[in-house]
This record gives C-alpha cells, structure tokens and sequence, in this order.
C-alpha cells in the first residue's frame, strides 16, 4: 500500500516529480453542490508559490491549475476532481552535477535503498514541488468547510520562529501576516527576520522555523477515537511535509513544565453554554475538537541544499564533498506556511465527513 | 469510518471500555509460521500493568491475555489473532461521584458532543485501560519483526524527562530502565524523579513527562512517501496515545536552533557501506528509514484527574467543583512508555509488510 | 492486507476458527444510539443455526452471542461492538481421519500453499462455521437501517432452486419462507424438496441450490461509482460466501436472452414520483439504488463433504481415496440463505454511510 | 468514502467525464523496476477503441495516452504513475435532445437522485468511455504479473455468447479471438453473429452477451479469506463495468445442476505435483488460486440507447418518449472483452502484492 493518497473520505490521490511533465492530484469524495473554479484554487497556490522573495527558491513557475473533472457550471458534480500543474522550469541542467552524489539531509539515499532506482534529475517526488499539490487539494477543502460547517471557518497559518528568534505574542496581527515575506504576525520581528535571513543567506547557509496554524469555526465532535484522534491525524498531515521533525497540539513540549492544576481548561457556564477558560489543549480533548480553536505547530529543519560544502557519498560508493548550487531557500519554513494551511484544511473536511458518516452530523448551514 | 483500528497490512482492530466485561482487539494480518504463545504477550502487559508501584494508578488488574485465534500448535496460521483481557477490576462505585461532571482535561465532554452518549461508569473507550490492548498487539508486532527482520531488532522506551527534571545523557544506562518505576535510564535521575513525585501526589497533583522511544536494526527503505512516510506514521502513533501533546522524530524542535551545516548527518564510505557521522535524522530522511536507530520522542501532559478542586461542568449545565478522588497517577507519562514501544513496533511491522509488498524485500532471515 | 474486515464505514473484523475456543468479530462504525440487546442479535442467529432439521449439518451450537462492548444501558455508544460466539460443539475427533488428506472441493488445500500451515482439527477460517459472524453483524446492520433510514426496511432471502428443481414464482409467499426447512417461499415445492433431499442425503450425496435475497425499503442514491457500485459491493458481499459460484442482480443471465426494448425498464410519472414499470434492473441503475427493491441471486455448489468416496490426495503426496463421514449437510445452499441476507443488510448499512458522509442524506427518520 | 478507487496494493484511482477535457488514473503501488512505457499501454488501448467496426459505437477516438509520472529511463520508480488520456471527439449536440430526459435503463436517474446534480452532457462517469482508464490500468497490472511472476503469465477474453447464440467450445481458437470484430473463439459462430447483429443494428436494438475472462500461468495463493476472495474480488470487478448484470466463477449457475459427486474437481499426483482432473473450481477452492486457469464469466445487457421508442420521464418530472440518436453499439458486450481483461488483471496484481505482504512469496522470478 503506496503512501501517495491522504485522507480517507475527502481523499486526494497525488502523483508527479520535480522534473517530470507536470503534477496534480485527484480529490475524490468532494460532496457535490460546492462551488468551485479554477481561481479559487489558483489563490491559495499564489501564496505558496516560490520566487516571490529573495528568500525562496528563484525557481519560477506559474503553477497555473487546471481543473480537468469533476466540476460542472461551476460546482462540483461528486465525480473525483483532477487537478493538473505544468511544471515549466525543469531547468534540469542545475542538478547534472549532483547526478551521482547522495548529499546529507536529502531523501536521495533513502530512496534510492527503498526502490533500487536513481533519478538523478532533482528531489523527485521528495521534491518541494510536491506541496503545491497539497496546497490545491487545501483549496477544496476550504470550499468544503465553507459550504459544510459555516463561512466562518478559517484555517491560517505563520511562522512564530526562525531559527533562536521568537515573535513577540503581544504583537500578533493576522492582517501582518500578509504583509511580510514571512508569513509573520509580528512586523518587528519580521523586520530582524529579514536581516537575519539575508545574512544566511549570504553565507550560503540556512536556517530552521517553527510554524503554527490554528483552525477556528470547526464545531466539537470531530475526531475518530482511538486511533484515528483529529491531533493524530493533524500530527501526521504535519509532519508528512518535507523537512519537518516535529510537530505539538496546544501547550505541547511546554506542557511538562506544568503541574496538573495548570495544563487543565477549566469550564464555566455562559448564556447556557460551555466556555472553556484558556486553550492549553489546543482545540482537542480526547482526540476530538471541542469546538475551540485547534492549534499545531511543527518544526521545519534547515535547508539540506547550501553552499557550505558537506561531507557526501557517490552513488558507486565513494566519499565526496557536496555543494549544492542553484537555486537556494536560505529557510524552508516560509513555504511550509501555506503547505501547513493546507494539510490542516484536509484533515478537518475528512473528520467532517468521518463524522457525519457515523453521527449524521453536524449538517450543512446552506 | 470509525477510528479503532491502526495499521493498514499489520493492522489490529480494537475494542472495549474500561468499565465492561472485557477488552481486546483482532490482529489482522500476522504472518503465518510466527511462534506465539500467551506468555509472549503477557511479558510485556506485565511490563505495563498499572499498581506496581505506588507512583502509578492503583486499580490491580491481572491483564490476563487469551489467544482466542489465529494460533495452532504455537505458531499463527496466518488468520486473525484475537486477544481478549477481562477487566476484573472495574470498580463502578469509585466513579458514581463524577457521574453528572464534565471534568477540566477529560474526554467526557467531548465523547459526549460527539456521540451524544453519557456513558458515565469512567474513560470508556478514552481510558488509560484501552492501551492495554496497545501493547498486546505491539508483542505481536515485536514477534513479526524478529523473525521477518532478525532477532536483532529492538524497540525500547525510556522517560528522559519528569516535569522539569531531565535526564543526565552521559549516564544513560538501558539495563538502569528496567530497575526503576519510572522506566529511566539514569539511576542519579531516577532516584531525585522518586522524591520528587511523592511530594507531587502528595499535594494532589500531577506532573508531565517526555518519553523516548528507539528502534534499532531496522533495514533502510521503509516508510511510503509521500502521505505516510515513516516518521509522520509514527507522529500519529505516538500522538493517538492519551495524554500526548507532541512528537518530534530525532532532533525534533531542538533543530530550529541550527544551521544548515549543523542539521544534517554527514556520510562516509566505511568498509563498503555507508556510514552517517550523526543521527539527528532520528532514522529517516525523505521518510525512509536510513538503517540507522529510530527515535521518536512524546511530551505526556499531566494526568487531570488529580485532588486539587477544579471548575467544571455537569452534564445539566451547571458550574461545578470538580475533584477526582480514587485511584491517582501523579504521573502517566511513566505508564506511556511501554505503550509508546508497542505503537512503534506496530507502525514497524506494518511498514515492513508495506514494503515488502510493493518492493519485495527486505526478506525474512529465517 | 488480509481480508477479515467487511464494508469500509459500517466495517466488521471476524476472527475464530471453527474447532478454536470462541468466535467473533468486532463491528465499528456503528452509529450512537441504535437499541441494540443481545436477543436482538440472537434472535438472526438461532434463525441460522446448524442442526434444526435432519437437511442441515448435526453440529449443535447453542451459538450463544456476548456483546463485550460498545453498547451502554441499551444503546449503541458510537464505540466499536464486540461479539463473540463461544464454541461448545467442537468434536475434534470426527475430524482426525481426514488430518493428512486434501479432499476433493475444499479449501485445505489451498489455504496450505498460501500460508505454508496446516491446520487439521477441521475447517478452520474456511468452514461454514465463520458464517455465524456474518449473521451477528447482519442482525446490526439490520437495526441501523431500521433506526436511520426507516422501520420498513426488510431485508429477506428464499431458497428458490433446489438442484434442477425451481420454485413456482406464482405461488410464493414470504410466509411460506419461514415455515419450512428450505426458506422455500413455495409450499408445493417445499414439499418436493424434502423428498427429493432425502434421497440425496440417503444416497451419501449432496446436491447445489441457488438463494435469492430482496432488500425493500431503502432510499434512491446509495452506491459509489464507478468502482464501489453497490451491485459491484452485493456481488462481493455474496461471492465471498462459503461455496458460492456465482452472483446476479435482477434479471441476470438470463437478461442475455432480451433485446434492448425489452431489457430496460421504463418510467411513467405518477402522483408526482417517478415509477418504473419493472424491475429487470433489480434496483439499481449505474451502480446506484434506485429506490425499488434489490435483487440478487446466488448460486450455492453442491457440499463438497460427501460420503461417496472421491479421488484426493495426502498432505505427503500420496494418492487416496476420500470419504467425508461424521456430520452432513446434503444442501449447503439451505444455511446460505439467512448469511445472504446478513451480507445484504451490511452493505447497504455501510453504502447508507459512505452516501450521508459525501451527499449528507438520506437522514434518520427518527 | 467515494468510489472512484480500485484495488487496495496495486490501486488506481481514475477520474473524468465523457464530455470533459480528458479521462485518466494514477496507479499507485507499482513495483519499482517494470519496463513501461506508452506503447505497452497503448496496445491495449487500440484494441478496446470504439469505432473499429461498424458493430461498435462511431465515436472516434486517438485514446493516446500520456504517461505523466512515475516512470524514468523506461522503468518505473515506485512513484505513482499518472496517466492521461484527451477527449477529442466529444460533439456534444449529439446529445442536446436527451438534456431534460430521464432514459430507461441509464444512470442518469440515480446519478441525479445521489448527487442532485444534472450534467446533461453525456454519460459522466457513467459512460463507457470510463472504461479505457481501466484498460490502461490492466495493461500495467500486466507487465507486473510478467515481472514478478512469469511472462508466462496470459489473461486473455473471449465473448462466447451474444443473445441466444452460444459459442462451440469445441471449435475454441484463441487465435481466432484477434481475427474478428466479436473477439469470439470460434470462427463459424463469428459469422453467424455479423448476420445476426446486422439485423439487430438495423433494426435500431440491440442485445445482451456473456463475456469469458481467463487467466493462466497465476501460483496457487493468491486470495484473501475470508471477505477478499479471490473471486468475491473478481465478481466485484466484473459487476463495476457498465452493464454487467452478473459474474460465475468455474462452471458458475450450472453448477446447481450437479451432484456432489459431479461437481469438485479430483486430484492425482503426477510427478510429484498435484493435478486436479477437472477445473470446474474455476481455479479457486475457499476463495485461493489452486494454480490452475482462473475462469470467470460475466453477463452484459443490451444496450439501452437504442433508435426504438420507449417510455421514459423528463427532469422536470413529466412523461416522455425516448428514442436515442447518435452513436449506437447494438452490443456493448463487445467492448467489455478488453475491460473485463483488464479488470482481471488488476485483480490478480492487487493480490500478487497482498499475498506477498503477508506470506512473502511468490517472488519475482526475475
């Protein structure tokens, strides 16, 4: 069982390498009746898109979509929708050199002892690329959460660290978040953040980030006990992106500094309903949302590909020195925002359907 | 689609609350030709078994294991598995006080926005109880991978932090994890741990923990890119485990702290083979196991039933003091860590029949 | 991927061997709230229960259900069902002369190549034994359709051939079905069969029938094209019984005789609905119910354990000469109706589901 | 969970509708290391492709498929593969006259009551245009069975009966299969049909035909008791092509014709192998390959757009007479061949894959 599928009932099937024709996914189990176009997906692949910044990759690429099933008039009809990218700068040329090399902190070794087979021709299907396919699979399932739950859904994401540098919390501003080239909901920080990035930059280096998204407007109830709990399934989504190592719900690794009276939401009574008073549980109890804002953060590691030569292996079994040349992302973490979004969205519209599958329920506001 | 099974070719299905006839769970998958007997699962159960120590639960529960199926003449036919464990001690009038509450870090209230059910004789399903059943098919999946694998083939836990207390690494000694209560690998720490959690159930109160769990003489090669790569399968494993708040895979969220040239393992040829000069991957790369050790780490949150009065809810919608008396673990980190070895040997098992599908290796040694 | 769960939403996992301890299977995806008492489930099984006429096989089995789990003061919790079925009548001993010997028709050979096992006390996953679970979980599925689509859902088989012998269509009579040995619907041909069969069973042979089963009741839309149709799903669900050789949906191949002006059925408007003027589809049109009944006949071979002695060979690849003694059953066919209903009412429970996650209807009526 | 998926191991996931931009799939789970490329999918295409004779449909169609993913240097990498074919000749005004008519004996009736959704353009995924991502899918699941079993390996079709016209079977000629528009084995009776479905044409019907799918070469093994049967498999994928109304393994309904005596095959040893004396199994004993010719056999309706006028109702819920115009197949059982080739196929790879998962063999002799 190949592991290119995520989810279950909203599930998208991915293919497509780096340096092949094109990617794309199929999303089948998208309830009929949704609006949907092109525009609506190409949105969201804007913001991912590399080359924006002097930050990300200068590979440029359109990432246009296109919608190839599955939507009739202008909403989906229940048939599987294909989505279709061209991959237009290959630019196979840049990678030639690294052809034989096996570099460190690269999926190149592992897959190549997993499937017996080189393809020297870039990060394959361990390529970066992949995640604009994620991020269009994401789209839909805004559009679901939308129509399904209340267009009051939001899924939002940011970097809170880079590298040692913390935001500050005091100052976060959703509304900042759009206005940096790093997802930051600090201006300040992202002002010493584009300082300090230049100067990794410079050195051919690269730095980590952790990164948080928080999804606000989900009913409770959500979440597959025992298993299939909505944080194990987000902690997967997560840490199923490229370089991350690590992912928490709510207060996290933070928590085991807590005593057992203070890691708790205490509950009151408020014009008839329940109001937890902190989220420390980031959004689950027992695996399944309480209706509050469900919280995850994951940990992007830094770049592999940088300019400082490393210690390497050929593929026929020689040391070497690896540099990788070409184009650079001093901090992967910045494209992870929006691929984090993305994996979120996913996880809440197969828990949504999950749900409704076995409790008939919570029904469409429309 | 509910969420009691794990696993999709090593795949166990489980079932039972904490306060009915039994639980247990269908293995579904195993091999055939594999010697089990009861005694092979009741070895690590025992190793699990809450009221050993006045540092855990007290409920006494042999946790006997049957072997309904599966088995002939000691060895698995290749059919399902089913194990059953009565629950002897169910205790119900400990519970009747809680009946109406909904309680500040427990699942009650959201089982309860879910399913729409009241099932107030204790956790049910969201009990510390079910991951007995955790561990019995864990036994099962250790079994497989000795003998598809090679006896070689460990999976151990340690707790290396207790609140705020960590463990001293130089001093990390495994045969130390077995002559403490608190499964850790360092004597000095383990010693002040003792002192330390006596004055915190003293008080009434509970105290985190992070648990570590490490696979070695695994072959390179597993894990199914790009949904369910090794180590997010084995972020949703750990994170399924009550309590869990966060898992990180080798340096996990340390790693935001280095650079490029710090954060990934070097190679060396040595001997015909390929030698990694680190281990900050925690074993994966790309997704792909890398041949070296495994690690996963998880931060346990405090137990929340603890003495100390806490604001809750009835379930008539009320405000509430809520205080858990009865059984009490200060901390359920400690209790975690062999169930935390047995999601790893699952997700193990089941990546190694995933492989040797669609690759068809690593072979069996025997 | 082992293949002991059934039905992807409403899903069951079977395990027990017919001469092992106990029997069972776990049922998850039940939906909450369901009355559901062990009667209710008994009630389906005495129905099936070997040893009631001197037609069916003498094994006597109270066949005595347990729900272990999932159900709380007479209702489904919306956790997993566990059953299970202890085994009193094992006799072992009728079984020790065919311990090295592949008989003619049976699946001991088979199941040695593909699990290298042999498993002699009798028919182990492969007896008809297993067939029981199918029943348990029937008599669920059975009550979700009751309590989620409607109260006049019945879901009910008739023997309708007896070797070359059929019923006359004219004369039946559901009443009829219940009260003879065969679930004949036709009481003249009841009467035919009985004699017929006693000289089968007198002459030590066996002989095939052919079962049909009608679901009435259900909504219009359930099915999943293109590759999960829920005729595509019936034939599974009846091709997966013991014995079964072939499975068709309303006029079958028989259809093959019909021109296309004949073969489809029309539709007039009346009172508003739609009404169609036949049901050659036998109720489903593209893999999607239609809203009539559903149809399905299946073809049972003739009991492979007989007492005229047949060509085989041993375990150590010797030739010999086979004759099953001890227990009988002359028509096999007879026990296959009450498990082809069971089928039936599963996978209509879970295509029910797997139709309100994606479409969000037809909603509980209650 | 929708349906759009096939197989669990070797799966593929198709998408698109007749009047759509394109149609394709993604196969993911192929082993890695197959020679592919388009030619070898292609082939299959061509011989499935509508419009070659004046006895199927005038649609013209290149169905030049594009491989997307998934294969580099001619070899697959285990990456999915992704295939795409265009729709070129869509004319959609052929169909303009049926927008607001519900016609007998097609989906549009149930795909509107599941979906509430009408795209009036053609058969959607309904069509038979669907099936030539199935084609495509078996021609891989071909060079799989080559590789990793034998190129020994043949699953081949044959129509043997087209309305009450049946085959000679002593005058079977696989040979011939190639040599007429009928894929019939059996020259003479491939006359008798060209006379015969002339006159079906002409007479703007059509008529039904039973189709015959057999695979040789396969190891015993393959199947998984007790609900992934190898033929409960089997008669799943038969019943999902379009217009199959019922599938018989071995010597299927006719079997109730016989006596346990008649009815299992006997087995010898011969050279120190075992032979059965008969395949009336169809291959399969307890729903395992026993090694022998897998034999399956599936019914196909007549096609219901036909020129004669039938009674039919219109979305607006009025009564309305239907007479369809365009392209006619005045049998559709012909193009089912390659389908149910195909089908069959993907079957045998999806169990090679779950056989060696579990049980480790049969290897690849290569």
């Amino acid at each position: 069982m190949a592991g290119n599928s995520f989810g279950k009932l909203f599930r998208f099937t991915s293919w497509g390498e780096s340096h092949g024709p094109a990617i794309g996914c199929v999303v089948d189990g998208v309830p009929p009746g949704i609006e949907l176009a092109e525009p609506d997906i190409q949105h969201w692949l804007d913001r991912r898109r590399p080359g924006q910044s002097k930050f990300t990759s200068q590979r440029r690429e359109a990432d246009a979509v296109r919608i190839l099933s599955g939507v009739f008039e202008g909403r989906t009809t229940g048939a599987p929708v294909s989505l279709m990218i061209e991959n237009l700068d290959q630019r196979p040329k840049d990678y030639s050199e690294i052809k034989d090399l096996f570099r460190p902190g690269h999926a190149d070794y592992t897959y190549f002892k997993k499937y017996g087979v080189r393809d020297y021709r870039g990060g394959g299907r361990a390529s970066a690329r992949e995640t604009a396919v994620r991020v269009a699979a994401g789209a839909i399932a805004r559009k679901l959460l939308e129509k399904e739950v209340s267009a009051e859904v939001a899924v939002r994401g940011a970097m809170v660290q880079m590298g040692p540098h913390e935001i500050d919390r005091e100052r976060w501003d959703w509304a900042e978040v759009e206005a940096n080239p790093f997802w930051c909901p600090d201006a300040e920080t992202a002002a010493a953040w584009a300082d300090e990035l230049e100067a990794v930059r410079k050195a051919g280096s690269s730095v980590g980030a952790i990164v948080e998204i928080t999804a606000s407007g989900l009913p409770a109830g959500l979440g597959e006990p025992v298993y299939d709990k909505l944080d194990a399934d987000i902690a997967k989504a997560m840490m199923s992106i490229n370089a991350v190592k690590g992912v928490e719900i709510g207060s996290g690794f933070a928590g085991v500094l807590e005593r057992g009276e203070e890691a708790h939401d205490e509950m009151r009574m408020e014009k008839g309903r329940v109001r937890f008073l902190g989220n420390k549980a980031g959004g689950t109890l027992g695996g399944i949302s309480t209706g509050q804002d469900i919280t995850a953060r994951f940990v992007v590691k830094p770049t592999s590909s940088i300019l400082i030569p490393r210690r390497g292996v050929t593929v026929g079994g020689k040391n070497a020195e690896v540099v990788t040349k070409g184009r650079h992302d001093p901090c992967v973490g910045i494209r992870a925002v929006p691929v984090g979004e993305a994996m979120m969205a996913c996880v809440l519209a197969d828990h949504l359907m999950r749900h409704r599958a076995q409790c008939g329920g919570p029904q469409s506001s429309s």
